[in-house]
């Protein structure tokens, strides 16, 4: 199951410190490339990683704070130079656009490109791309300006059919899709088996959620309940539990408390105050509260599930 | 004489390679820091190279293309996130305040030190910058946009006193500050000594020379005339020489035909065409036409001189 991945692009809050950028990632899903966020020096990263720029046709700008998106008009001039005439599309504040076109106009660069401007909804959860494995939602944060987190979700697996039942009963195609929608089987002598004893029941669907940034809010949990492998910013230490109000964002008490009342299966926490040079106390406070948790770095690749 | 240093930290023209960030140098004189450019991921390669950003207060812009000024607005941030108080001085076409504004605006960023915009102009040779040891100048170029290139210029030192001259007269401060300043000396006995038997002529002063993005045009060498150290753009080979003027940039002809005329002491080229990956052959036809030419590469320094 190694079709759906995250890459850190980087994972630091704010401002770049030596080891780490700022927020950026790539999601990989059966070899599409999805951009969340696009700090500075994100096209840099990309090339590091041996991604393909010209692969990506979809960037979700979480917010508008410069740390996680100055690397966007440095990524889609590039794009431009290196040819690109296939749509772009942009998940983002509106406000977007003004950034990238006083820019653009300035230098006199005309895109041979189409970018199309998707503004996000930062009220209600909403299904804002799909295809046929996938679907992606935003999903409302709270932090300090309008912001999103996402969420992207592979389509329900089909089940497959039981081996004894082709042996037995031999189906043709139709057949096999009928049954495979949730269909029973029906015979020519009239025989009749209900769909439960032809099928066994396919492996649950993935998810992978981005939750960055935000301070810890009642309904959070609520929108990433059951998620799979869940990114989200861990700014601060406990310690600093007020400031991490102050600023809206959370700690790794807030980050854990998510994790447990989401019922995630997996956790991986970033967006580091560039304060903490040794991650080993956040480590240790972190793993204290969510034994599983991982501290992400920079070129770093998660996969949403190992294996099935 | 190593108190006059230029670091380069991007070379890369248009977009970055795997090796080079685009364009952006550090001028080091007398510890302080002048930064020219500030193509995208600067403040990087500024902490890279173990400058401190705050010691910063003059950035030059030479145009509004993207690869010379997309890393601004993440060193303007980044300055405001580390608490700087102290004035930031912009050298550039008056309108990268609403580029800045625009991202600081919608980002809800209130800096907490000012910016002073100063606009170039891209009509005439102009001093933009002195105080008592330097004096940067900027001057047109002739690029797809408004360009200048710019010139910091040490000022003339002072002739030092002959050590004779000390021996034999012992003169007092007053009398040394006359001699250095060019008057003759006069003692109390009637003796009249005439400065040029007093001094021996200073160090010429030192100059560096900042030249990108420009096409060769017939003025340009009279700008340059004598500067000791030179960066040129040199984005092309001779074989694209239709292509640079078309491009409005320099090939390695144009480039050490400019030096030659300017008859410059000292040539480092940079901002190569992302095509060039391995520079075995742009350095070898550039040498055929300036021999002592050096073509830079990211986080190098080269010092105005060496040694007097």
């Amino acid at each position: 199951m190694e079709n759906f991945s995250v890459t850190i692009l980087g994972s630091s809050s704010a401002s770049p410190t030596t080891r780490r950028n700022t927020s950026s990632q790539l999601v990989n899903f059966y070899h599409r490339l999805y951009l969340i966020d696009c700090g500075e020096g994100t096209q840099m990263q990309l090339r590091r990683n041996h991604f393909k720029l010209s692969k990506i046709n979809h960037i979700f700008i979480s917010h508008l704070h410069g740390d996680h998106f100055f690397g966007l008009i440095g990524l889609v001039s590039s794009l431009n130079l290196f040819g690109r005439h296939k749509n772009l599309h942009i998940y983002a504040d509106p406000r977007i656009q003004e950034i990238l076109e006083v820019q653009l106009n300035f230098s006199e660069t005309v895109l041979r490109f189409k970018i199309i401007y998707h503004p996000l909804n930062f009220e209600n959860k909403e299904l804002i791309f799909e295809d046929k494995k996938l679907e992606v939602y935003s999903y409302p944060l709270d932090h300090r300006i309008p912001t999103c987190g996402f969420i992207f979700q592979e389509k329900p697996f089909l089940p497959n059919i039981k081996k004894q039942v082709i042996k037995k009963y031999s189906p043709d195609i139709h057949q096999i899709n009928e049954i495979r929608q949730g269909n029973d089987l029906f015979l020519k002598d009239g025989t009749h088996i209900k769909n439960k004893d032809l099928v066994i029941p396919p492996p649950a669907h993935r998810s992978y959620a981005y939750c960055s940034d935000t301070k810890f809010f009642e309904k959070l949990p609520d929108h990433l309940r059951g998620v799979e492998l869940l990114y989200a910013e861990c700014t601060f230490m406990n310690q600093l539990q007020q400031a991490a109000n102050d600023k809206f964002h959370m700690t790794t008490n807030d980050v854990s408390t998510l994790a447990k009342e989401a019922k995630v299966k997996k956790l991986i926490v970033g967006h580091f105050s560039a304060r903490y040079k040794d991650m080993t106390e956040i480590q240790e406070e972190l793993l204290s509260l969510f034994p599983d948790a991982i501290l992400v770095n920079d070129n770093e690749t998660f996969h949403v599930r190992e294996s099935l």
